[in-house]
């Protein structure tokens, strides 16, 4: 219970060097906002990206990651291949998985998910409303009954996903959208969340309640440590009585 | 599959008396337009109203029915317990319930979902967008990738149902509020669809979109045959091999 | 996070004062079993049984009460309708729930379903395995593939339930039959966990592993504190930009 | 309604060409029993083999069906890519898909799950019973409480799938371990239904319960001819009043 949680915000980190619009709202990445704020709230943080060997994600880090939070957008094609694949193998051996905004097109979400992942969208700087719909769940601990963000860019359905096993936000935007924001899902052995909110140009890893959120989330995804399911040719059970 | 589906409207039937606005658009009852339209579809329809004896819900009419659909506002309490109970015990033998608007409040509904079903509501004739979110879905056939509708009574969330099995329909509203406006349920053998638009000072149950859904629902809802199970106290199979 | 969790165990405590074999197995009745095992694991418990006045349920004990745990078999009827109100009207607004064995009969389970839960049984002293199928869940920390029970009473399907969010178990019992005896839902705010076994004829509740589900889940019922909904007539929202 | 389903069912046809057991049950193949009492049901049926070109799988021939019947065992990764990719995109445009047997192991289906859908199995001939959970569903229509299988390859838990949309049925096995047997989902438009029994050396598909449930499943798998989702940058709705 008390373990501390590894958590690795991994970041694409592209748009934050060429922008500046980007740079000034992110001027060390938006991997650095998160991983600050969830080293406040006691969490063990690490980060990697895109333009590190191996993308910053060896084995050696993988193996000792608890929760991985994933944002990525222009250079989802550059993630290789083999480390999507033990990434995926993590999050079914019990890593969780956060996977923030652009990241629904990323390698490894869709893959986890077996869709297309698409969506409608719009960067017109509008009004969200994160309404929360399910008030029980632990990611919503400290929330207010919903969120609102003043300017971000609108998602809108449909958003082809598996129905998720929860659904925890839905989002309003003033252009006439809707979208499910918050969806969690449970492959293998690993939890995952994708949360919607967060483009590159608005200063939405700053928002106090999106912190709490993301960090609610690492904390609802950590491993359970439940069994390790064995797949094999078994004989019949030995002690059948 | 070529049967012909039995569908029982039932309706409140006071609005539609006593106010004259109510009354202009529905001159026969919000009943007879939905059972007009479900005739047109080839179901054999009949109706049934509050102040009918046993609400017009006797044995009879109840053991006849494939598909009963619900909308009631002002008077959920006079509607008789016992009655409530027979149609709770024909939803768990396999009959199926479209329950519409204000009906979220019935006791029918509430008693199958077991929580308040309370929401949020404002009556300012604003603008909905009923968003398909599983496009898919045998009730969505026919039907465009939002629902739109000039005026209607906002419902907001949170709304205290149980997590859907499926949700179809998620609803925008003007004002800034979302809404799970489709919803379904199985409970014993039957199917249940909830379906949000309707309020009785707007001509919602003329709109043609709004008129499929329900005739789709009607026919998903229908009653599958599939086994009456047993409760009992039962021996061990007996030829196991 | 870190908050004693506050656990009330009830137990109808009427088989352990009449009958030898069960007070040979049970001799402080069911609930100090679980209750002892419970404050061995750091939980702040306290016990209520049916013969108590308001039977144990006072609303100073229910207000005080973070996850109830509820067994009950013979006298289901005698638990006054008033208490069964109080207790679901709090599940909703957020203390969780975990319903034993023969309790899929209680007033409060089948008035939070909303379906019969009726099923088929056998009291034929059987070897019971319960398989994990959704081994990342924080219930299943610490269990196995699979809980071994030498002897207990089946249960069977068809378990007139609505559909789980979550199916966390399915037990396999000798005679031939399967159950799905690990079940969470989310009822308002309230998190509920049924759990099948728990024969009292049988030493169930001295079995570790059963007594660390038990644990497990009063852990992930504990409230989450999330949005106190506001049911209520609502203006746009104001700030709306 | 009344239209024709268009089914092919894709067998990999190499076992019945090299084992003599094996021929004795399917002379002409296990996709010929499975397509004659298909074509006996009223629906139109083609076949498609590995080792036809394109494995049988034209563009033509899947643009002109409605169900896809997948069943594989040994030449799982015989199966190309861009196959395997087509198919994917036709079930997410609305094809059904109905995964048999040791299919849960082919591309396709894990390629849709994204997990690694491993199990575990002994082939010993054992009594397996199929339980049905959610007899409202149309995919049990004319189904009895459970279907009795003589002998059949057992698969146990944990199966490594995401939660299914809907649970249909479990099954016993004799040796002690259960599985779940049917599943539903939801992927894109498309509807998916994995149905255990069928291993080549039984009679499995010659056994009357067991071709009703995937005639049934075929059925409720049809496209349902719903939106066609737009997956764009959009303008605001125009027409917000």
């Amino acid at each position: 219970m008390s373990k501390t949680i590894r958590v690795t915000v991994w970041n694409e980190f592209r748009h934050e060097k060429k922008d500046e619009d980007v740079k000034s709202i992110y001027p060390e990445g938006i991997h650095m906002t998160i991983a600050n704020h969830l080293s406040k709230e006691g969490f063990e943080v690490g980060t990697a990206t895109l333009d590190e060997p191996d993308h910053g994600l060896t084995d050696e880090v993988l193996n000792h990651t608890d929760v991985l939070i994933w944002w990525g957008h222009l250079a989802h094609h550059e993630v290789q291949d083999q480390i999507v694949e033990k990434v995926q193998q993590r999050v079914l051996d019990g890593m969780g998985l956060i996977v923030l905004h652009s990241a629904h097109y990323s390698k490894i979400f869709r893959k986890l998910m077996g869709t297309t992942c698409s969506l409608k969208w719009r960067e017109a700087g509008e009004n969200e409303r994160l309404w929360v719909v399910q008030p029980g769940h632990p990611i919503t601990e400290g929330i207010g009954e919903y969120i609102d963000i003043e300017k971000e860019e609108m998602y809108g359905e449909f958003f082809d996903i598996p129905q998720p096993d929860e659904l925890i936000f839905v989002s309003w935007f003033k252009g006439g959208e809707v979208f499910r924001s918050g969806c969690t899902y449970t492959r293998g052995r690993g939890k995952i969340f994708y949360f919607r909110p967060g483009h590159e140009t608005y200063p939405t890893y700053h928002h106090p309640q999106i912190l709490k959120v993301i960090a609610n989330a690492a904390r609802w995804a950590a491993p359970s440590r439940g069994p390790v399911p064995r797949y094999a040719n078994v004989q019949p059970l030995e002690k059948l009585r």
